[in-house]
C-alpha cells in the first residue's frame, strides 16, 4: 500500500503493540505477569498495561491474580482466514487423500519470514504426537516444506534470507551450516522436491513439493511425512512423489478458480 | 483489571479497531475493498485505512488491486492460545477416544457472549463435511454444547442472555421461541446433558455434557455428534452419556493439574 509502511505516519503503533502482546504467549509462556509481558514484547509497563486492559475488555485475554493468559476467543481471529480461504473445503480433501494412500501426516504451508506457517494439516494421529497444527510456525530451514518454499524465492529474497537467518539446531541432525543448507535448497529447486530426516524433530521424515500460482511462482508447499524408523526418504520419493505432484497440481488449479484462496496464497 | 474497561482512559481504541478489522473477514466476506471494510466494522474510511496499513505492514493482511484479504499469519494469533493451553495434549486425546468408541465427531467448546467457540475438535471426517473447526463460533442456542453452557450460567447472566439474544433459525427445526428455548435449557440443567437434532444444520444430532472447574462451575462442555439419519438422541443418551461424563470428569481433573488450561477454562 505504501513504500515503507513501518515509517508511514499512518502506521498505528498501538495496534502493533497490542498484537505483539497476543503473539508473546506460547507453550513455554502460557501465563505471565504484566512486567514479564512488557519485558518479552519490549514495551513499557504502561504500554503493556493499556494493551492488556483493552484485550481483556475485548475478551481475548483473561487474568487470575497477577497473571495474564490468552482466552479461546483469540482463535476466532485465525478462523477468519481459515474460512475465508476455504481451507477446509479445498485443501483438506487433498491432504486426506494423501494420508489415506500413504498414511501418517500431510500438511500445506506458506513462508512467513524465516518460518513456515501451516495452513492445513491432516494426520492419522496414531498416538505419537499432534505436532503440526494449523497456524503453527516452524523454522523454514528445518522442514521439507520450508526448503521447497525457500527454493522458490526470487534470488534477491533468498540472499536476504541467508544474510539474516541464524539456523538453529532442533535435533543433533539439523543442518545449520549455511553453505550446506544453501546446497540443499538449491538441490530442492533443481529437483522440484525436498526430503528431510530428523531435522525438525527426531522421528520425522518428510517429502515436500511446491505449489505454484497461475504465474508459476511458488506460493505454498505440500508434504507427506512418516516415521523415520519406518520409511526412508528414498522410499518416500519412489512411493509418494507422483501423488504429491498430482495433489499440488490440483491445488493450483483449485486456487486459480477460488479468488479468496488464490489471494491468500499469492498475497 | 478495571471496573468498566470500555470506559477506562487506558482502553486503546486503535487496538480495538484493528482487531475488529481482522474479525470482519469471514467465508461470506473473504476479500473486501477499503470502503466495504469501513462500513462492515463501522469505522471511518481513514481509520480503516490506518488499520489496514498497519496490519499489512505486520503481515496479517494482503491486498490485490483494491481488495484486501487476511493472510495465513493471522492463524498464529490463535495458535498461541492453542499451545499455551495445551489443547492438543490434554483435550484431543479425550476427543479421539470418544470418536474411536462412538464414531463421528466430538468437540469441546466454551461460551463467548451468545456464541460457543470450539476449542478442540476431532472427527472421523468421513467425506460429509468439515464443519466444526477449532476457533469456529456458532450461536449457542442452536448447539447441544451451547445449551449445556447456558444452563451452567449464574441465573442473572442467563436472564441477561435472554434479554438480549435474538435466536435465529439455522434450519427449519431450530428452536427460536425464547420460552421453548428456556425450557430446553432448564431441562439441560436438571438432567446434566442436552441433545439437539438438526438445530445448527440438517443432519447433525448431538449430545453434550458440562465440564466443571474445581469450584463446580460449568466452564466448558464436551459433545459427541452423529448423523441424524443414523442415530436418535435417545440412542445417543443410552450409548454415549456415560462415556461423555467420564471424559468430562477426566478433563476437569486434568485441567485442575494444568495451570494454563485451568486459567483458560476459568477466565
Amino acid at each position: 500500500m505504501v513504500e515503507d509502511p513501518k515509517r508511514s505516519a499512518e502506521f498505528v503503533e498501538a495496534l502493533a503493540k497490542g498484537i505483539a502482546v497476543i503473539e508473546c504467549f506460547d507453550a513455554a509462556h502460557p501465563d505471565m505477569t504484566l512486567s514479564e509481558i512488557a519485558r518479552r514484547v519490549g514495551l513499557s509497563p504502561a504500554a503493556a498495561r493499556r494493551s492488556l486492559i483493552t484485550l481483556s475488555a475485548l475478551g481475548y485475554v483473561g487474568s487470575v491474580g497477577k497473571r495474564f493468559f490468552l482466552k479461546p476467543k483469540v482463535m476466532t481471529l485465525g478462523s477468519g482466514f481459515y474460512f475465508a480461504a476455504r481451507i477446509d473445503e479445498i485443501l483438506l480433501p487433498e491432504l486426506r487423500q494423501i494420508v489415506e494412500t500413504h498414511g501418517d501426516a500431510a500438511s500445506i504451508a506458506m513462508l512467513d519470514g524465516h518460518d513456515v506457517i501451516y495452513i492445513a494439516h491432516h494426520s492419522t494421529q496414531r498416538a505419537r504426537r499432534a505436532t503440526a497444527v494449523v497456524g503453527a510456525r516452524y523454522p523454514a530451514h528445518a522442514t521439507s516444506l520450508g526448503r521447497v518454499l525457500l527454493a522458490g524465492l526470487p534470488k534477491t529474497e533468498l540472499e536476504r534470507y541467508f544474510a539474516r537467518v541464524e539456523p538453529k539446531a532442533l535435533t543433533s541432525r539439523t543442518v545449520t551450516d549455511k553453505n550446506a543448507l544453501r546446497a540443499l535448497i538449491d538441490e530442492a529447486g533443481e529437483r522440484g522436491y525436498a526430503t528431510t530426516v530428523d531435522q525438525l524433530d527426531y522421528g520425522i521424515t518428510a517429502l515436500a513439493v511446491p505449489i505454484r500460482n497461475a504465474e508459476g511462482r511458488v506460493t505454498a508447499a505440500v508434504n507427506s511425512s512418516g516415521y523415520s524408523g519406518l520409511v526412508s526418504p528414498e522410499q518416500m520419493v519412489t512411493d509418494r512423489l507422483g501423488d504429491l505432484r498430482v495433489a499440488a497440481g490440483r491445488i493450483s488449479a483449485a486456487a486459480a478458480r477460488t479468488p479468496a484462496l488464490s489471494a491468500a496464497l499469492n498475497g
